[in-house]
């Protein structure tokens, strides 16, 4: 039954794992595949073309594990690649751009929102011109924070650095006193103290992983695609690079014990499979 | 003639026209055939296994380029897939890592050698087994810093937080008084004055692209396989990800106009091809 298929669940590396918890929280009885491209990681300064490549490659494989729909947990392929995946492949394809807006939408009282990602998705614009599609009242302020992912890999969450490298980007956006920040990258939940030290607490801090995971539970219940069993969901994973780092540094990221992951290799998108 | 053919180069990205740079200076007559693996960059935060994989696709795409011989420029591809290099190609494969070493043993007086590199490089030892298995004397403090690449990239060469992240990674080294440092990443002679503001004047600084540079003449030269030719070599640039961007940043890498690079697929090794 196809209800009681796994949801597949990609990213371009571990980050992807805030998502997947989301989604447990939201969904604990469904069951999750991921796959983590680390070989390739990141996407994020990587171009549009190359990203919509390995986001099909990565969808195909989860097609190929037999899941019931995708979640693009990166932001960057989220951005780039959404429609190129709804057109190439015949199941639903969720990615976390729409839910960060309209959960900032929601949650914005001034109309100032500010969004931070990688190069690549500040670059898309896909934020900007969600929130501004959507809204005739809202401003948009949007910044590339290409040094965020690197501090956390390194584990500087709440390091003197980080903080000045925080209060240099969100400079502008808080001159333009944005009441409410989306954290357009799966890395930036686990800089939310470090964010809140920076901007006050004035600031409402919209989590894409959040937004994400209850955004995909009500699709799902409106297609008639939630499972109806009761057990706890199970988290199978996978990832294009050795799995020993995978393995240490998931449990941060899923805040919980992960089983090992498998290797793979992804095979080129042949365009062919549905 | 073998000796006119082109010298190829890969890296995992841009930042290995550091080296070109220095085979220009050092061999102005000969020609170049540069490979970035943009698509799949960084490798410094990858497993070996992945590392060799990637590196053994480049130096075939560059074979069937047509070259004389590679030189592998990313110092986490020499780190780790040397061996594997020369055992699977007949042609002569020339890392980085070694003429560092060499060059270091030179510099040194007080015989505390400092290495900086990616996760991947300090991981492996590389300049660390290769000095230490060359002289009784030195003592090694390996460090790797993985902001320095993101920082480079950011173009934060000489940024307050630059300075800041360069004085925590090298205190152990500091305190150890080391009087050099080899510059164990393609990307770090960039950072030559923010490091020489932190380390002070009394700090030998060994760039591995210059003494690459110069290994690679001795050795072809050893080898036959100089050009005879007195015209200016040219250099031609392929890489995995889109061009744009590459020709954007290679000007800063190379320290001279760069003509456009072409996008290439890489073909996964054969393990068939010399």
């Amino acid at each position: 039954m196809t209800a009681d298929k796994p949801i597949g669940v990609f990213d371009s590396g571990i980050g992807g794992l805030t998502v997947a918890r989301q989604l447990r929280r939201a969904l604990p009885h469904e069951d999750l595949v991921y796959l983590g491209d680390t070989a390739r990681v990141p996407y994020g300064t990587k171009s549009p073309a190359t990203v919509i490549r390995f986001a099909r490659e990565d969808t195909q494989f989860l097609l190929r594990q037999g899941v019931k729909a995708v979640v693009v947990a990166c932001n960057t392929a989220s951005a780039w690649a959404l429609p190129a995946l709804e057109q190439g492949f015949q199941l639903p394809v969720f990615g976390v751009i729409l839910p960060g807006v309209r959960a900032a939408l929601r949650r914005t009282r001034a109309g100032r929102i500010g969004v931070i990602g990688t190069t690549a998705t500040i670059r898309s614009q896909a934020y900007s011109r969600g929130l501004l599609s959507r809204s005739d009242t809202v401003s948009v302020l949007a910044k590339a924070c290409p040094l965020l992912v690197p501090l956390v890999e390194e584990g500087w969450m709440r390091h003197p650095v980080t903080l000045a490298v925080l209060r240099e980007y969100l400079r502008p956006l808080r001159r333009r006193r944005i009441d409410t920040l989306i954290l357009g990258c799966t890395h930036y939940p686990l800089l939310k103290p470090a964010l809140r030290a920076v901007l006050g607490p004035g600031v409402a801090l919209v989590d894409s992983a959040e937004s994400c995971a209850r955004y995909v539970r009500e699709r799902l219940a409106h297609l008639g695609l939630l499972s109806a069993r009761r057990r706890s969901g199970a988290l199978h994973s996978f990832v294009t690079d050795e799995p020993e780092r995978f393995a240490e540094r998931a449990r941060q990221f899923l805040g919980g014990v992960v089983e090992p992951a498998r290797k793979v290799e992804l095979a080129p998108w042949t365009g062919g499979v549905r």
